[in-house]
């Protein structure tokens, strides 16, 4: 048996989920190592010794080589490994299923992850309604926009790009799970509910959740 | 001849630039059409028609595929168009420009762009030197990590990889641009100095600048 992927990510972090859905969706063997990042074990000599940027996910390839940034990693296993495409074959869909993944990776994510919320809790006076209600603004203006285009596009099916998940399926279920834990009202999104729940029926999605993964950090 | 690319931009926006540079450097005949953000002509009905999203950069290829978000359209073009490839031919080379790239397109600019800055102002009660602050903290904090990592990997050369320009340089030099804007003293990031020189050299960057190009929006 050849040896596994290495992960190094944390439960909660969405785009270390991102990576786990590509890996699991390819059939590929992988051990993850949980970091807390609220304990702050990214920034630990042990880490940066793996990583020096210090940050969740990266991935250890079996030869060895290191893969950072989640969009990056989703691009080297489809390139790479075996198992189902999370890319389509044609360019013009190659181009769709990026930008879409790019419209969580960048145009949501990055304005709501850890650091950013717990910066703005600070310069709000630790005013938590503040906090979210910047997490919410940043959420519907992407979420809204997404589902437009998921309305609009004839590629849209049963996911978001045809018949079968691709890499824009793995950033955007992630980032509704974030939304789902606001207790925001999530009908305006009907085309995004349908197809997270075409994906939450596969065992690539359900199995990877932080909600199955308690508990597991490192150290504990 | 045959049809030029058109790209819906603007001069002042760093996602627009990075594409620019992309067209520039595989010498593809292209024709930017301005758009200014600050009037809102990107909101407009006329342009909804062309992106519904409302967003730039918006590529349209001579055969009237649309490709939006600037990285889906490097890579888009790295495929589909002749001239040099912005991406390398390994695979552990193509993840680690995408990282790169995604440093800036993911860690620094959503966090620091107009919709944002402009929120932020508004949330501080217009206090300018907050929003100064919070733009130097994402901005440092991210180039930091860039420095770092261009400074300790073997494949840094005159550009962020090797002996030619790669779409990580598309996105480096614009981010860089933003900092100069800043007077920020810029002397912690020798390497991306060096690179940012190495690039500046070339017409696809000095051409294609904001400072090129200023008073070209449509409409004046």
């Amino acid at each position: 048996m050849s040896q596994p992927f290495i992960l190094h990510g944390a439960i909660r972090s969405s785009a270390a989920w991102r990576v786990r859905i590509v890996l699991h969706l390819k059939g590929l063997a992988f051990e993850e190592r949980f970091l807390d990042l609220n304990r702050g074990e990214h920034q630990r000599m042990e880490y940066r010794k793996v990583n020096p940027q210090m940050l969740v996910p990266a991935l250890v390839a079996p030869d060895g080589t290191l893969v950072t940034q989640s969009m990056a990693i989703m691009e080297y296993l489809d390139e790479t490994a075996p198992g189902p495409r999370v890319l389509p074959a044609d360019a013009a869909g190659r181009a769709r299923v990026r930008s879409l993944s790019q419209m969580v990776a960048c145009d949501i994510h990055p304005i709501n992850n850890l650091r950013v919320r717990n910066h703005v809790l600070d310069l709000m006076a630790h005013d938590s309604g503040a906090q979210s209600a910047w997490m919410d603004k940043w959420l519907s203006a992407g979420l809204d926009a997404l589902e437009a285009r998921l309305a609009e596009d004839r590629e849209t099916g049963a996911f978001c790009h045809g018949k079968s998940p691709t890499m824009a399926d793995a950033c955007l279920v992630p980032q509704l799970n974030n939304a789902r834990a606001t207790n925001r009202e999530l009908s305006d999104w009907p085309n995004i509910l349908r197809i997270a729940a075409s994906c939450e029926k596969l065992a690539a999605f359900a199995e990877t959740s932080p909600a199955k993964l308690q508990g597991r950090e490192s150290g504990r």
